[in-house]
């Protein structure tokens, strides 16, 4: 429980009518508390740090001038919204967040009313607050709609699409212009630094920008408290007028600008909010933090304290001594630069997740031949197909869960043309504690159905490697898929082999039953038939599958077990089926795969287990509908 | 074969090399004579008309200035294609377009090497052509980029990705600008008119635009032909400061801006492209069009002759007489209209296809509750999840390839959080004569696996009635996908029933076999079923599956055929299978469907013979597999 000696007032606010109940004067003092709790609980436990530091003011501020949960605040990404949900009955269990059965990582709507939309994915936040403002307004509801998004999320294209369509509403015959305030929290950074040109627009300000004078500016402006709002904001636009501010490029959409103001000075944070609350039409502020706020060390190390594991705050991060098992980003990590040495023809392409993707020893190494593209999938995976017309190599790395952002780019601009581009798909299948909205479950099953992929799936580190190459070489779109986190620790040989296209590798040759696995899941499946005697295949390839393999196997079994760790519907398992079907074989197959369901979030290992693709799992499968693969005697009586 | 008397010098023109034979002075009298020509062709055959009307001089210039193909071309969508096409190696044969083995819709790699880039979605051109750019940079080659966009494509979320990227690459640490030329082809048009911010953006100058004045000003600056390009642009740029241009949005993002010009005057198009040429970085040439431009009638109805059937030149396109049989898109239009009469909560959300997905009476009738979003289908989805946050009933219209653009949004904003959203997916399945681009033969597959979504597949055009009343009362995601054109002619009845959620019915009850069909696949189905005396099952739900009919079914058959216009990796046919499998049931299964592979451009009746999926097609692929179905005794006896 939150200690009442520390936290005075924050102990007192369970939820914002709590809030409410505080004067003006105090929010700042609030703030301060909020903040410090923010680093006690995130840093007893880890987890999305630095964004939420960035905009604690401007949670306090919101949730005391609007009425929330009846007027709606949409939360972009939602790294950010941690204190947001201790300002909204999650005080006391934020600890548990990311855990399973705990507080989710991001604004969710079955866990709290105040979460009016979920998030995870960039970008969204302006196209939901608009569909709300529009359905409020249309039902003659006057309730506010307030969406915040990053200045790293809305280089998203669908940002744009969502400004452009309510700018432009109020220019249309007998057009209703919809109320909606769009704050832009300007820190310059995504995961890591923001690049591109939207990074380029706002800089003319920011780049060059002293906080000191925005600061000192607003306090002069705000001296006089009793200038009502309109005064408040007249005053405001002369003070920076012949400033350079990035307004022009919103105002052209159709936007209102306002700022931009220190988004870390309460009382100018609450005058403008105050006025634009009053102001009819689309609305956006600019507000100008720096994330990681109040904790030096995570402003001095952006991207380090993104998102944390647990540490004592009086020390700050400590990088633990001794070999780490290699990740599979490491492991595409050091392929790149590995094969980037060898073929210069090698492009690496990422969608802002250079840290996440592996891809910062590459940034350095190949300067020219690295691309953040910044946060927009779509671009990302055309430009690498314009890249391939004209005979270099590219790369996209990407997480699963983010290629669903790029799949009409990956089937139209890709696959249909055959271009040689290679999908390095990190976080494939369960991806654990950032939930739902991050899973990779459904990624076999959206790409095997495009006609030309190639579609592979790595049991180990060394095959990932392996499949990478042999992704890269192949003359033809290709995807390599791969979970989060480690594999089973084998070593990964420094050659830059590829394996034959198409071909699957026998683990070990049992009786009675043959289990066909993909992937992550090789290892469980592997000791599983060790226990159960049974054939174990590494599948390799979900696209194309082993056929001659598969009709060998068909002859000396009785049944195909397909594991895998992406949804049985449409998944590879159902590759198997169908190519049986087409040749006009008729065989017991049991498919072990994720549900059709949303999972929620938990370590990997509790949900690959919850889903019964462990060790235990595929045995107790196995033997439900084979109880006799229990028995030696039967089992080789059976064959 | 061309007529050299109506056409001098087109008809000394195959390949761009022989445009180049011909001095600048002629290329005015070039361009008319490829507007006759072109108007003459389309007239005999039908095809996309106004955008390609709005390109003539553009195109004529393009490929006189630039060393095409060796120099990159890129154009966006592709509507706009034909003059390119005629100019390059396809003017005799441009009367094919569409059908079958004919000159392809749209840019393809495959039939030219002049097409660069195979398009058909709007919105990929820069992202193409920055692509090319940068891979040229790298290898130190010299050619030229150019990329041509429209004002509706340039609404597409990817194309402001694009800018963002290629407009801030300079800015980076050794960051190298790329050498690439984007034509904004401002005609204030996508299909139909175009709305929203970019518009208005635009608009500040093309809306209040005189082209005399561009025209003139433009002549005045050109008559002294011996100032050098540089001189020329500084003259332009003096002429237009002080008038309002939207070079700031352009300049923000880093892309040097110029223009706006004639595009039609082809002494300034060359002026401006001369100049453009030799400059280094990125740039954009915003050039002011007119669709149709040089064929009265299209200019006069710029939607009408969008896209054109067989007509008289002389006369313009005459609608004919007479009660037309329905098709799919007319009847969703006529339910979206009833619906909206009886339930005031419905709103409607088209990305740009008013005409396309029949929304253009709803538009009339319910303008409050229409929103054409612009190209803009990532906003579309997310902007109806928002809506149903907010108890309203949101229908978003839009057909099955472009859908694949807003597949993130319907996993992450609609399915997972289980929001009311009903998807009317036209041009489901077999498209036809728009070629790989547009078809849907992947949605059955990318939809299937995504949790909480019921997917329906109607029989006929009263089913499709029944099914959208059906998902638009449930209250969760729902998608209803239809082909293109007319059904099998089922008089729609004017109620606004529902179907059982997740129930099949069955056709007619035969023996040995029975045909488990889906959707637009049914009719012939039942026609083969009666021919062979087998059952027939019109399957309505791909998801969820009738799981008690096909146990039943089970029970009574030796064999399932599953039919369906999707491709089998994957489809509805792989869901019966998942369903038997996941039973314990092993029996034999034959799946139908499409093949593995883009198809290319044809009628749809000739595309859906080539899979197999018309009445001939199922009835010999079920007699392939169980040869005595053919004959009456050893069928019965096989019961």
């Amino acid at each position: 429980m939150i200690d009442p000696q520390r936290y005075p007032r924050l102990s007192r606010i369970e939820v914002p009518a709590d809030l409410r109940q505080f004067p003006e004067e105090e929010l700042a003092v609030i703030a301060d508390e909020l903040r410090a709790y923010l680093i006690e609980q995130v840093a007893k436990v880890g987890g999305h740090f630095g964004a939420g530091l960035g905009v604690i003011e401007l949670t306090v501020a919101l949730h005391w001038l609007y009425e929330t949960p009846v007027d709606r605040l949409v939360w972009d990404v939602g790294h950010q919204s941690y204190p947001h949900k201790i300002l909204t009955g999650r005080r006391d269990t934020i600890h548990t967040v990311k855990q399973k059965d705990g507080v989710a990582p991001f604004p969710k709507r079955e866990e709290s009313e105040y979460d009016t939309f979920g998030v995870g994915h960039s970008s969204t936040s302006i196209s939901a607050a608009l569909g709300m403002a529009i359905a409020l307004q249309r039902m003659g509801d006057e309730r506010k709609v307030v969406a915040v998004i990053g200045d790293g999320a809305i280089t998203g294209g669908m940002a744009f699409e969502a400004l452009a369509h309510g700018g432009g509403m109020g220019d249309e015959p007998d057009g209703i212009e919809p109320n909606l305030l769009v704050i832009l929290n300007d820190n310059q950074m995504s995961i890591s630094e923001n690049v591109g040109g939207v990074t380029r627009m706002l800089g003319r300000l920011t780049g060059s920008r002293t906080l000191n004078a925005i600061r000192e500016g607003g306090k002069k402006l705000l001296g006089d408290k009793h200038s009502g709002p309109a005064k408040f904001v007249k005053r405001w636009e002369e003070h920076w007028k012949g400033m350079f501010v990035p307004s022009t490029f919103f105002e052209e959409l159709g936007f209102h600008y306002t700022g931009p103001i220190d988004g870390h000075d309460m009382d100018a944070l609450l005058g403008a909010l105050k006025t634009l609350k009053g102001l009819q039409g689309p609305q956006l502020l600019h507000i100008i933090t720096t994330k990681g706020k109040g904790y030096e060390l995570a402003e001095g190390d952006q991207i380090g304290y993104h998102a944390v594991s647990p540490f004592d705050p009086a020390q700050g991060m400590v990088s633990k001594p001794g070999a780490k098992k290699p990740t599979y980003t490491d492991v595409f990590g050091e392929w790149l630069c590995d094969m980037a040495a060898v073929d210069s023809r090698l492009m690496g392409i990422t969608p802002a997740m250079r840290e996440g993707s592996g891809l910062v020893r590459f940034s350095k190494e190949y300067p020219q031949r690295y691309f953040d593209v910044a946060i927009a999938e779509q671009h990302a995976v055309t430009l690498a197909a314009g890249m391939a017309c004209e005979g270099v190599k590219p790369v996209v790395a990407i997480y699963s869960t983010f290629l669903q952002r790029g799949y009409d780019q990956l089937v139209h601009d890709v696959a249909i043309q055959n271009l040689d581009v290679l999908f390095a798909i990190d976080r494939g299948g369960v991806v654990g504690p950032d939930g739902a909205t991050h899973a990779g479950n459904l990624d076999l099953s959206y790409l095997r159905c495009v006609p030309n992929m190639v579609v592979m799936a790595p049991a180990d580190e060394n095959e990932c490697r392996q499949m990478l190459s042999t992704g890269f070489q192949y003359e033809g779109p290709a995807a390599v898929r791969y979970p989060r986190g480690t594999g089973p620790g084998v070593a990964v040989q420094p050659e830059l082999d590829t394996l034959p296209i198409g071909k699957a590798e026998v683990r070990r040759r049992g009786h009675g039953i043959a289990l066909l696995a993909f992937g992550a899941v090789v290892t469980a499946a592997e000791k599983a038939g060790e226990e159960l005697g049974l054939t174990v295949v590494n599948m390799r390839f979900v696209k194309p599958l082993d056929r001659a393999m598969i009709l060998e196997l068909v002859r000396h079994h009785d049944g195909f077990v397909t594991i895998e760790d992406n949804v049985v519907a449409g998944g590879a398992g159902s590759g198997v089926a169908e190519l049986l079907a087409a040749e006009g074989i008729t065989m017991p197959v049991l498919h072990l795969g994720l549900p059709d369901a949303f999972q929620h979030h938990a370590s990997r290992e509790q949900l690959l287990s919850e889903a019964g693709l462990d060790v235990a799992g595929i045995r107790a499968a196995v033997l439900q509908r084979w109880p006799q693969q229990g028995d030696p005697k039967a089992r080789s009586a059976a064959v």
